[in-house]
């Protein structure tokens, strides 16, 4: 189970075939989880270089430097990176809300299983809203 | 930029083109992000139907109960869904660390960089534990 990865100071990457790595988004005060994207090689020399989080869009296939049109900046105060280096944790400093609804975090909906038994999903799972303060 | 996944209460998984969705587990006392994994719609199944987290092992491409053989399983305390549904968010409460390292998140150590106005990655950026309490 161990990897010259998991123990090294090298930072070694492991890109996906796709060449991107999901990147979580935290607040760095709070430590809320406010979203997840994608990070291509560019974009995290971007966002090294600028201290402002740079993501790929994968449904634009573009660079996607958050918050440059809506003002919604994610400031970078440092990012983790897991034992295998095929994850990145980005503790930022969100301004304003980080969804694009408008909502504080991408997650604003719980899974609500009627039937926990049942072998299917469709139908027996429903979201139900978060209370957010 | 609005999607009809953004307000529904219909769970309409978008999983991606090998099948699985990446579910970041986080402590549901602290909050803390312990470790990104992937779901196919069978883990989610299983997890939902025994309490108990299952993902699917990309690198044995097979179905993983976390904690089968290490006893370091995570009870599922609930599970949130991004704005475009392609992203899960599990509250758990984990038995022994997360990591199979021993740690108790995989998210050990940070980015440093000697020069972040570098053009290249390599050589520019290096690696640093994180103290641990």
């Amino acid at each position: 189970m161990t990897d010259p990865r998991d123990e090294t100071t090298a930072f070694t990457p492991k890109f996906g075939a796709d060449g991107l790595l999901p990147a979580i988004a935290v607040d760095a005060e709070t430590g809320e989880v406010l979203m997840l994207a994608y990070m291509n090689e560019e974009a995290l020399k971007r966002t090294l270089a600028t201290g402002e989080v740079h993501y790929w869009s994968r449904s634009r296939a573009e660079l996607w430097h958050k918050g440059a049109t809506s003002g919604n900046i994610q400031e970078l105060a440092e990012i983790l990176i897991d034992c295998d280096q095929d994850t990145l944790l980005l503790r930022v400093r969100q301004r304003g809300p980080a969804c694009h609804t408008g909502r504080p975090s991408c997650f604003y909906r719980k899974l609500v299983t009627d039937n926990p038994e049942s072998k299917e999903l469709n139908g027996t799972v429903q979201l139900r809203f978060m209370d957010v303060e």
